[in-house]
């Protein structure tokens, strides 16, 4: 395999972290991460920043009807397929600086070294923004790949309310108008290939002293709503005998799923991080739990016999306090495997350029998942500090994140040459 | 003990039902409940209905710097210390027409029976509605009436804030501002008795087949706050051995917890009824747990003893999953044993009226607890079905509602002729 990697040394590692910086800075936190949740103010503050550095190179941008942001350098031949790199923009509500963020920021580092080289290549290429990739205000996440992949109906995503009642198309009308950008039909464009580099968000790379991720795949994921129901009552005149405590219900049915689920190679991913309790008060027994399961495991089998049997348990713990729990699954994504000849370029690139690498699937979600299912596609992750994400204290070396940037050239430039 | 019941029979059960009718209706919930909590506009709407009535009749209005409300017949001899009858005008996020309600009604029906017969008493009579006894919208509950009898400091009460950062303090200038009331300084006048008419909330009265419950004080009551500190990290990725998940641990030390306060007689009233997890996100470990717990018990030592040990167990239990918990103590009001003399007057009024009663303790916490300590004190309770309250279905017949009003009615009599 030949690969050219000329725009690789065009790459700038300071540039790439002034931008970084510059984005970071739109709803920083003051311990130093971001909060930029999907589709509100601050996540269009951050795309009206890269729209303006994209205009003034010259490149064209567009939005979808989900809200995919698209930053285009056109090819030689522009009727071609363009090639897609890209990531997401929003973050968790006390997330970081890079996850996301690098992803498109490396694509855009691309397009600018190609520019600066003055170097065409035959396939347009594209920087995608995905709308809500993290799901944390609008559920589920990946919706923008799910709606632009049509492995979700749009209208389901546009019609998916946060925790105020505020739909997904509202906010996504709202920063139409405040930020109005020429409408590409999603349906008008298929990618002839998709590249996304991130953050490995776990410990393996740093671990390895390596410095790229040849990613495989990525665990299959599956996600569930619990609701606990039981009845409000006096927490000092109810005897617990006749009291059907919600709270008491969630616990036990947590617990019962913790045993369920414990693996001794730790293999499996099983986390309750939302929860909310109806009507919340002292001194009110309460009548409701909502609680969400996310549940990932590598194995397709294993991660629906697993998920399978949540529902049994989570009702039968509940009906132990006599509560009764109602399971419902929100999304199941199977277990990727990225095409064969894309994660070759990746790892081809990476010999190169002669970085320490491992060969390693992913433990996150990505938008990658989606579109590995409508055109080939690979990931290049890069380490960050002790493994830590969703997190503000998320943290990767200006020297990584060009590292990867680089590998990104490459493979890029073979796929959109091709 | 000989007792005057000729206002019992001027007690008008119809009147009280519609006043009922009407106080329900500010606040009102689609499931036929009452959400109006403590030193909101709702609240306020309350208080301003009964002001109106109170006007009305001729009585006097005046409020003290903690938002209690006064309502005020006058003796004949003025300058004497006034008997109070009363309890709150607050109510659950999602509670019921009759707690609270009931005791501030029943008082001001009193006063209206009294003021159709024209009947005098020698001391003056009043209607206290307390601020927050519930507790919901700011910690402590029965704020009013513990900075009333200088159980806490009143900047204390005043700078408790809810869940918005809004202080008590805030609230009630607003509220201040919207309707304007004479002030009277709580420190200005001191009750020579309090009575306070409330529904059970428990399911004794009925169970018993009796009308009147007599009762003989008020079991003690420890509310605590957990505080769970665990570290955000990513779902996907980060494995179980590593995690510090303030979900797992809170459920640890819950579990542990209702280990520790199980008994087999059902005394102990342990409750968690309030639970917040940050960041609340669906993929992301979460970091922190804060919940509450509501411990009670009618004997003093055992509540010390258990209360006591609830720290350790919830320290060992987050140690388990690599966290940690704070656990500090909101309040711990001991169990109170009203004034024999003054139980006697109202078990007197019952057997003279001729109701079916049952000697009790309160499982619920009342204003009356905290009065108790400055005052001769009773309680009258009626039953409500099924013993639910602290529910939207919350019920009481009306002429239960009457016959306790009945009681009041004669006791009150005794106490404000004394």
């Amino acid at each position: 395999m030949t690969l050219d990697t000329s725009a690789c040394a065009a790459v700038s590692e300071a540039r790439l972290q002034q931008r970084h910086d510059r984005l970071a800075a739109i709803g920083a936190t003051p311990r130093g991460g971001v909060n930029r949740l999907a589709l509100t103010d601050t996540d269009a503050n951050a795309q009206a920043m890269l729209v303006d550095w994209a205009l003034q190179r010259g490149f064209r941008c567009s939005r979808d009807e989900i809200g995919n942001l698209y930053i285009r350098r056109e090819g030689t031949q522009s009727g071609l397929d363009p090639v897609f790199m890209g990531s997401h923009l929003d973050t968790q509500p006390t997330g970081g600086r890079f996850d996301g963020a690098y992803g498109v920021l490396a694509g855009f580092e691309v397009l600018e070294a190609l520019a600066d080289l003055d170097r065409p290549t035959r396939r347009p290429v594209e920087v995608v923004a995905w709308t809500n990739e993290e799901g944390s205000r609008f559920q589920p996440g990946c919706m923008g790949s799910a709606a632009f992949t049509g492995v979700f109906p749009l209208e389901r995503m546009l019609a998916a309310k946060d925790r105020d009642g505020i739909t997904a198309g509202e906010a996504l009308a709202a920063i139409g108008r405040a930020m109005p950008l020429p409408a590409r039909p999603m349906a008008s464009v298929r990618p002839a290939a998709y590249l996304e580099a991130h953050i490995e968000q776990g410990p393996r790379l740093e671990a390895a002293g390596a410095t790229i991720g040849v990613v495989s795949g990525i665990q299959g994921i599956r996600r569930l709503a619990v609701s606990v129901h039981g009845e409000e009552a006096h927490a000092g005149t109810t005897p617990r005998a006749v009291r059907r405590d919600a709270v008491s219900a969630a616990v036990a049915a947590i617990a019962a799923l913790e045993a369920l689920l414990h693996d001794t190679d730790d293999v499996v991913r099983f986390t309750v991080g939302r929860m909310e309790v109806a009507p919340n008060s002292p001194n009110t027994v309460p009548s409701r739990v909502d609680f969400s399961i996310d549940l990932r495991h590598p194995d397709a089998d294993t991660l629906r016999t697993l998920g399978d049997r949540i529902e049994a348990v989570a009702c039968e713990a509940a009906r132990s306090r006599r509560c009764t729990a109602a399971v419902t699954q929100v999304s199941h994504v199977q277990p990727t495997v990225f095409d064969d000849a894309t994660v070759a370029l990746v790892r081809e690139a990476t010999r190169l350029l002669g970085f320490p690498s491992l060969e390693m699937p992913s433990g996150a979600g990505h938008d990658a998942m989606y579109l590995s299912r409508i055109c080939p596609t690979a990931m290049v992750f890069v380490p960050c500090l002790g493994g830590v994400s969703h997190n503000e204290a998320e943290s990767a070396t200006a020297s990584d994140l060009a590292a990867g940037t680089r590998v990104l050239a490459a493979a890029l430039v073979a796929l959109a040459d091709a």
